[in-house]
């Protein structure tokens, strides 16, 4: 039996998403026996570092537990809060300029769509930031004393990602809007999410899954489920 | 590149490994660079059971993301708190007689050893019982009123597991021991874990790790982390 995947691509937002409360944990949580979820998440990397990486992560012959070719069923792919860095402030190093974010994702997107045609890919946009709280968690030293990122360069980055997916017809997960309004309950550093920004992505993302044909029970359960077993004759449950 | 996979194998407290703050979860945090923590909990599930699923749970042509056929580095076996229900209570379909419940480890632990003898294989005993509390959970209907496992069985269950770990010289956590004095901190519903419950098995399991020579510092980085890059010229990290 070859247990369903489902990849988690991104930065430190996908890195982090098994922390306590994170949304990478209640996936996994919540496809416990339907699916497992592979977390490939890397801190601070921008969509032209992840393109450098990409047959890295996933090498052409990945083979499933039967010894057969498998396609994830989907990956998702969640990049932008590092390329939209300003150059000008101290993390200009991470900074990729909007056109080539844009150009990254479609070649990110097509790199998918080649390898597995039947994966479902989806998109998810850079969350807002918090510009005051941002302020004072800089990852690198900061003279300047300026957020590295603002909202509205991180909005414009949400919207060139919101128009690759339509260009690729895939979906997309519009976390920047989606957050917009809760800024300060969604994000702990003005970046990273709290419990409930974790929240936020899980619900988001079992939705789209759910409206592109995955969920709980689209998938089979690996094995009979306790309930399904019969007290006087719990053997039965197990016959081949 | 294979990344190494560490799978967890268990029952319902496996299974659930992966709720918020669970061990499970913590685990894939921890190895979230370097290793892929792969979920294989079936709630209800004793050992007779398990048996029953292991060649269908780990098929023998398990093979890796290069084409090769891969061991992975670990497996946790956490079973016994089914095997533990008494014969004469409400849950009496899942109990597993000491004796078979030691025979039934020590066949998968072979399992493994003969499918991978590299892989390291780890014992968790069944974790104590906090029976008043249980009274008060049970999963089936019980007209008795009494708890369906006792303290005093599921330690035997722990000892038979510790036992069968010095048999195969392989490493064990005694969870039981270990939170014998503060059940009430560690089970939730006198059974299954608390968040601390939770942070007992991640510590626990990852101290046994280590000392078998399984770290963050040991397995290497899948790719090159943010504080490697140079600021300066960041593509120089991607270099193949």
């Amino acid at each position: 039996m070859t247990r369903p995947k489902i990849y988690l691509f991104g930065d430190s937002i996908t890195e982090d998403s098994f922390s306590p409360g994170g949304w990478g944990a209640s996936l996994a949580h919540h496809f416990a026996r339907t699916a497992d979820v592979v977390l490939r998440g890397y801190s601070g990397y921008n969509t032209r570092w992840a393109l450098k990486v990409l047959e890295r992560v996933f090498p052409a012959s990945q083979v499933g537990d039967g010894g057969t070719v498998t396609a994830p069923i989907a990956v998702t792919v969640f990049f932008g809060a590092n390329d939209a860095c300003l150059p000008d402030r101290c993390s200009a190093f991470q900074h990729v300029p909007l056109h080539e974010y844009k150009r990254n994702l479609h070649s990110i997107v097509s790199f998918f769509k080649k390898r597995w045609p039947t994966t479902l890919v989806l998109l998810i946009t850079p969350p807002p930031i918090d510009e005051e709280l941002r302020c004072r968690h800089p990852y690198v030293e900061n003279p300047q004393g300026l957020s590295e990122r603002t909202n509205e360069a991180a909005g414009e980055y949400a919207r060139a990602c919101i128009a690759v997916a339509g260009e690729c017809g895939i979906p997309v997960v519009d976390l920047w809007n989606k957050m917009q309004h809760r800024k300060k309950d969604y994000l702990s550093d003005g970046l990273h999410l709290t419990e409930s920004g974790n929240d936020v992505v899980f619900e988001e993302v079992i939705k789209k899954l759910r409206d592109e044909g995955l969920s709980q029970e689209s998938i089979p359960v690996d094995l009979p489920l306790i309930a399904d077993i019969d007290p006087n004759d719990p053997l039965k449950a197990f016959l081949e």
